[in-house]
């Protein structure tokens, strides 16, 4: 896919065809739970204080267009990735490495690494760990080169609460049903057609992976039934997404799960005398679970810890018996820090964690180049890339930490650094855009259609399961590792920022084009 | 189930187990599409002009205890219902009895069966009529006797338009959902099992019963490709629950569907010259359509009729090769009237259409004997009651016409009729009011929960596709009979007065006991 070849998709839509897609699109929707909470500028709490309205997810109402050779690199590289990331959270002290390095100016993976620490002290009792990972990419296509041929970059890899992909399903599924009306033009009937869209497997997938972990924890060591953790946010607007897993892993999978705060934890769960995490569910205390996996749909960002009990309860958890997905070590693996020394141009690192020396290769093509703000050569390299204006304007700067939102780019960056004292430097990473191709979509908001250019972010879900790492000269051993579906997430190119729930995407499906 | 025999069902919820319940529930609904548009006295049109936000359907927390033996009962006469229903619509001559005594009176019927005469005049070029019925009741103990049997008494037939079958097999999953999560309080567990809870199967029987008029209609006439077409009210707040007959016409039966108002029809529809009625969608008029059954989940109101145009539309619908689900006929045939005559003391008409006798007083047990208001011995014996307060506390007075919201309860009648000319008395009929068991339930609506007394309707779906009845000596044939599932719709005890979409009742689901 050359730019511009398809520059005439999708059509403009007549009154007519965007009122009848609509009207499918906004009950489709609503009827398969392709839904999210409405945002309190849309719908005050006052209005609706028991919280029952929903809404429309942000989706686009045509599937994107997508490299095919990109897409199917994507999905094929994933368990690679799985395999690289798992072998990272098993080496403790390469990462306390990294973290070494961040202690001093990211108070986030201090507290982190502290959490670690605590429980290695008292020693860790639980010797697998669950990764539900997802791997987000850009299509990428050389500006210097005419009709070069489009690559995936990745954009970042996510260790800790990788969302969307029980929508992901619910999206591909709609637009195939728009498919199936004949509600696309028929312009567009040499690209969108059957064989060119993809359903993502995600929500079966990655509740397959939470059950993967359900069922290597054993049997009960307590007697008590078993049941899967939930750690969420309260609120969360993006709930349909989560419970769409819930509802797999239950009517798929036969397990239990709860969902809890972290605010909650520390009242509703307790360690026994072998650390055995024990819930208790508030409607129902003559009745308690035997926690087999905690899986953290919240804990990602410093905003999810408000108070100091909310480290507290996440040190409590840690502490457990209960398969942690993912555990601390592998929340710290997918720290920026981590892609940067992976991705610096000639780092010994990646050889480190993937002997094969074809697949580290075939890792090696998916990352843009990416350089630390510190005192090594290749910080030095950066430090004159990022402060001068013309160099910078094919750059984005990034903090350590997980979740956007803080991104600075291009011409922005030069002043940025400047007002931020050089000891600070280190906690961002240099990062090259991406340049993805000109594309074009329509994305529907809180019932407001706005169309334009698009940047799609390709992201692709794995689960591993693995064992050991911690004790010295045992390298571990990975259990299961699969691909889990896929996400395709679209935002308008006038913002250069990611996330639905923030408010500034949409979720979307592939179209795919050789 | 005698009276008060489970008074203490449901339990009162402490208040965790109200927000556990709460939460699962509004999560559920909206992921499986038991939603409804929100009302403007919720959200004003102003505020979501588009129309994407959507609420949980009213429903009730507990599936509400009904007797198995009622139950069973309601499902196994289903077809008998269905026989009976069609033979009346292929009666003609008998149905013009029936409408000469009420034209006078009743502005509608009368519309209706001028329409029916204008097309009979050019002459009906299709045979085949189907009806997607619903049959109501509730359990009725006598109460001048201790220790009756509960049985049910059909509160009404409806032969246009029976809704909440799309939304009557979610609620049925609710509740099982709920079960299977260990929601309800364990002092249920004697009442509340796995056999007791019923799964309504109405969403996919009502959409196999559209699938088998589509079928028996034939090959397309006119080379285009087939459809279905449903005509709706617009603005719609009940639209998920037809919406899920919609998709499982498409996705179990691959019958594809449109939707437009009355007032559209006229615009996008035509008969051709052999009467094929030929729609064309808007949002696509290169691609025509042929019509091979009309579903009407509009018209069974004077309200749906605003302007001459929309009687014109619907005698043009009526005129072409289009299966009708309902015929003016059938539609006729579920006037109050009908329902009057069959159970009138000592009526003669069930025999005439029900010539088996068995079948006939099976029938028979679940009328509750109903009056006219007319010159007939019966009627004289009727204006008695009703006008004597004491003897019309028994009673419900019922407008011909379908449709809630006009009835006339018990001690308000004397004074009703009071005010009202003898000459109108004629468009009433007076029915024995039906005596059902106290039970108790909790309503959630708009995300307020309401707790109280209440009183269940059972609806029970029915398919019915037949052939002719038009020509002299021809009785036509039934081609297709079955039961189509339920529909459990609970109201406050307060309220007497059923429908959801009017917002008096919720939807529910069945928990049997013997």
């Amino acid at each position: 896919m050359a730019s511009n070849t398809h520059a005439d998709y999708p059509p403009e839509l007549s009154a007519e065809e965007q009122n009848f897609i609509f009207a499918e699109l906004k009950d489709w929707s609503i009827a398969h739970g392709l839904a999210v909470r409405p945002a309190p500028s849309f719908v005050q709490q006052s209005q609706d204080p028991s919280g029952v309205l929903a809404t429309t997810a942000p989706v686009t109402i045509f599937p994107s267009l997508f490299p095919r050779k990109c897409f199917e690199d994507g999905l094929s590289i994933q368990k690679a990735y799985n395999e690289l990331y798992s072998a990272i959270a098993r080496d403790e002290q390469w990462l306390q490495g990294i973290v070494e390095e961040l202690v001093d100016v990211d108070d986030f993976v201090a507290k982190l690494w502290r959490t670690h620490l605590a429980v290695k002290k008292e020693g860790y009792v639980q010797d697998l760990s669950l990764g539900l990972f997802r791997s987000d990419y850009m299509v990428h296509e050389d500006p210097s080169q005419t009709n070069s041929t489009p690559g995936l970059k990745q954009v970042e890899f996510n260790t800790i609460a990788s969302s969307f992909g029980g929508l992901s399903s619910q999206v591909s599924a709609l637009h195939r049903y728009l498919f199936s009306l004949g509600a696309y033009p028929s312009s567009t009937s040499s690209l969108i057609k059957a064989d060119a869209l993809r359903q993502s497997q995600s929500t079966s997938r990655l509740a397959n992976g939470l059950a993967a972990g359900h069922r290597a924890y054993g049997e009960s060591k307590t007697k008590l039934p078993l049941c899967v953790l939930f750690v969420v946010q309260d609120p969360e607007r993006n709930v349909f997404d989560q419970r769409h897993l819930e509802y797999a892993l239950l009517e798929e999978n036969d397990v239990r799960s709860f969902r809890l705060s972290f605010g909650e934890s520390l009242a509703l769960t307790k360690l026994d005398g072998d650390r055995n995490l024990i819930y208790t569910p508030p409607h129902s205390p003559s009745t308690s679970y035997e926690v087999t996996t905690i899986y953290y749909r919240a804990g990602y960002s410093p905003d999810d810890y408000v108070k100091e009990e909310d480290w507290e309860a996440r040190l409590h958890l840690e502490k457990s018996r209960a398969i942690k997905c993912p555990s601390v070590l592998t929340q710290l693996a997918g720290c920026k820090k981590v892609q940067q020394v992976l991705a610096t141009p000639h780092s010994p690192h990646l050889k480190r964690f993937l002997p094969d020396e074809e697949t580290a290769s075939q890792l090696l093509k998916t990352f843009a180049p990416i350089y630390p703000l510190d005192k090594s050569d290749a910080g030095q390299e950066a430090k004159k890339l990022a402060t001068e204006p013309s160099s910078a304007a094919r750059y984005v700067l990034k903090p350590q930490r997980e979740g956007g939102g803080n991104n600075i780019y291009r011409k922005a960056i030069p002043p940025f650094l400047q007002k931020l004292p050089e000891t600070q430097w280190p906690a961002y990473i240099l990062m090259e855009m991406i340049e993805p191709p000109p594309l074009k979509n329509a994305i529907i908001r809180s019932g407001v259609v706005e169309r334009g250019g698009v940047i799609c972010e390709l992201g692709v879900y794995g689960v591993c399961l693995w064992r050991g790492g911690s004790g010295e000269g045992d390298k571990g051993e990975v259990l299961e590792n699969f691909e889990a579906g896929y996400l395709l997430r679209t935002k308008g190119d006038q913002s250069e920022e990611g996330g639905v729930a923030a408010g500034f995407g949409a979720v979307d499906s592939c179209c795919l084009v050789d």
